[in-house]
């Protein structure tokens, strides 16, 4: 296996601001479409995309076993089929081709111009064709929480919670990239105080602030991965927003969980950050408060330090920033999470994504969701324009940010900024026909 | 749109039994592998597999405006995209193709050695790429079932299940065909009494009596499909053994439903049966025992006539029928479970899958899984050996069938048959590397 590179005084030939998510450490992958209408794989350096398939077509990776059209592609997944090697060799070299001291591309300004975009020209995808994704819930502080609120606030752990990262599936066909607007939902909900269900648009629609991760190809169907292998199979990570209707949720989620009050949208950041990357960030979880099953016992620095906020943005208003948390209060790991996934044999393929679940921490205002923020509407969040909040109203706009800091260099995710428009109306029937 | 060609009457010129489930009047669409390692899109008449792709090639396909490689695929989700209307142009074709009178390809030996396989020739692979598997639980017995054995048999259904047809989103990467054996799972168990999770062997495997839907590209993100258009976007159905480890889900379901008791396989039937087949089996479903929502309420018959049956044969024994059911006790409707799975706007696409839920009728010899007929192992179930079974044991094959029967003509989905193999073990690492 090839050695990581993440030389911490390295510069690039691409300028960028001290505080940019994007420095020449980080290198993410994502794919882009541009002006010119071409959809290809990619990554950036500060505000400049760059076109890895045009890189690949001008032989800038001829050094790297690859398969003629890897990056001429619309999603990473043959990319991150390829496993672990060829994504460090890729993410090595881009570090070099774009090093202060590295000329080739520098000096050729014909080359510069066929795979340097400003960000500004380019329309981010997903980066991934999602096959199955999955929702872990494994922050102790919002399993708390919400078992507080809606069950007893002095069991508001069930008694499996400890024991192992508590899942369900979710639905992939309504994950979007960052910056498409999404409808409010409606559906059922039962009024306080009645026996009657009725359809309407939801009154308490809500954000969770999670990160999810991409898995590559794992396993058999039937086979296990052991929870030291599992990091092997993790490309890297995205911010996600876990959009959630708190009223048709609760109405619909026994006993077989949430559905409708999750699947109307989940939306990304579309840049994914490589595990390589996030390497020098790598810090202990929470110690384990019952002994763990052999399956989940990890060795070593399990969690990572990755600073998260969210924003709320009126119409035409100012962002108020709601929340700071933090990735590392979460309970179970990754690989805890992708062991207890697989106990059972079952299949993880490249593409998959799996959400932390809502990541609160242990403060009132590091809570991941505006349920807890407002404490089920009881105590209302007051944004910069003196307007408050229970929940999301239409033409609001959430954002969340993630970044790690240590020392001089930030590896960030950028965004997943979202607007939330009023419940479609369909267009009225035109009574002449064309 | 063009008419349903459904004629009784007609024959084929490749002979069959009377009680086929695939007569010429079937023309159900599935995905085969030839012996030449040949992938590709099929039909079945009788015994014989038909090569879709070879018959389009030999311009058999001339007359139906298709793209030029529709039937050379891996996958039907093409040819599903493209809607219903090419859907029935491309049945009706083949049923033209096929009838005794027409001579085309009956007197052309060498094309009918391209086209035509017999079905021991060829090896049934999943018949789509699997975007979305969702699981309804729709029968009312088995919901009642079950919320009387593990909750309250005074309040066995939950007060929401009579409003909406309840579900929950699968695992698509564990679905797979049949024929292929099944590793027992292991997982997190809750022994009886005790407090301290093991890790452990699944002892309570048990299969689940389903059918599932198959859809096309249904709306945009945002847009519910409204109950009276619903059957528009259903290509076909299939039968479905949602294999499930009772043991496993019941500790790990609370609050956020079924994961690895679920997601370790579930297994279909290759064959797709068309709505347009079915066509003529419509029937009547129950009675709604509540007043509906406005967005459930179905005009016509919304249920289907389909005998379901279920086998079990140990290793080298013979096959006892366990349970004999129906399609039509389904208490919800596709079309209304489709209506519901989008009034919150959530995208449907070409190759989402759909279980029906357990499907148990209203007498003992009905019910659609184990659990059920042995009563949570307090009855077990009696087999023609002599031996008894409350679950499934290792080398057991568990076999569905499924047919509509009126009249003279009889349509089939064949059946999903899957052998279950003990726990997966590892092979030992070789000390001696080569």
């Amino acid at each position: 296996m090839p050695k990581i590179t993440n030389n911490p005084n390295r510069t690039s030939w691409i300028g960028y601001s001290q505080d940019t998510h994007f420095p020449i450490q980080n290198i993410p992958f994502g794919v882009f479409l541009t002006r010119e209408n071409v959809i290809t794989i990619g990554s950036r350096i500060g505000d400049y995309a760059i076109d890895l398939g045009a890189l690949q077509e001008l032989g800038y990776f001829d050094s790297v076993p690859l398969t003629d059209d890897m990056f001429m592609q619309d999603t990473l997944n043959d990319f991150i089929s390829d496993g672990k090697k060829t994504w460090r060799l890729v993410r090595n070299r881009i570090g070099d081709i774009f090093d202060k001291s590295n000329a080739e591309l520098r000096d050729h300004k014909e080359h510069r111009e066929r795979v340097i975009f400003h960000m500004d020209d380019v329309e981010m995808q997903l980066p991934v064709q999602i096959g199955d994704y999955t929702d872990f819930y494994s922050s102790k502080e919002h399993a708390t929480n919400v078992g507080s609120m809606f069950r007893d606030p002095e069991n508001a752990l069930l008694p499996n919670w400890l024991h192992m990262p508590v899942a369900y599936h979710g639905r992939s066909s309504s994950i979007i990239p960052s910056g498409k607007a999404i409808h409010r939902p409606q559906g059922q909900q039962l009024p306080n105080g009645s026996d009657k269900p009725i359809v309407a648009p939801s009154t308490s629609l809500d954000f969770e602030l999670e990160m999810a991760f991409i898995t590559t190809d794992a396993n058999n169907l039937g086979q296990p991965i052991p929870v030291d292998k599992a990091e092997d199979y993790i490309f890297g990570m995205v911010l996600f927003n876990d959009w959630s209707a708190r009223d048709i949720q609760r109405w619909e989620y026994v006993p077989l969980g949430p559905f409708l009050g999750k699947n109307f949208a989940s939306s990304v950041s579309p840049w994914i950050v490589t595990m390589d990357a996030l390497e020098p960030f790598r810090c202990e979880g929470p110690e384990p408060e019952q002994p763990l099953l052999d399956y989940l016992k990890q060795k070593g620095k399990k969690s990572f330090d990755i600073h998260l906020e969210v924003d709320i943005t009126p119409e035409n208003g100012t962002a108020t920033t709601v929340s700071k948390s933090n990735f590392k209060y979460m309970y179970w790991s990754m690989s805890q999470q992708l062991a207890h996934h697989t106990i059972n044999g079952c299949r993880i393929n490249s593409g998959d994504m799996m959400g932390s679940g809502t990541i609160s921490g242990p403060s009132a205002d590091s809570y991941g969701s505006m349920l807890e923020l407002s404490w089920k509407g009881e105590k209302p969040v007051q944004l910069n324009d003196g307007s408050e909040r229970s929940f999301i109203n239409d033409h609001d706009t959430v954002t969340m940010r993630g970044f790690c800091n240590n020392g001089p260099i930030r590896i960030g995710f950028g965004e997943v900024s979202n607007k939330i428009l009023p419940v479609y109306q369909p267009k009225p029937k035109s009574k002449t026909a064309k």
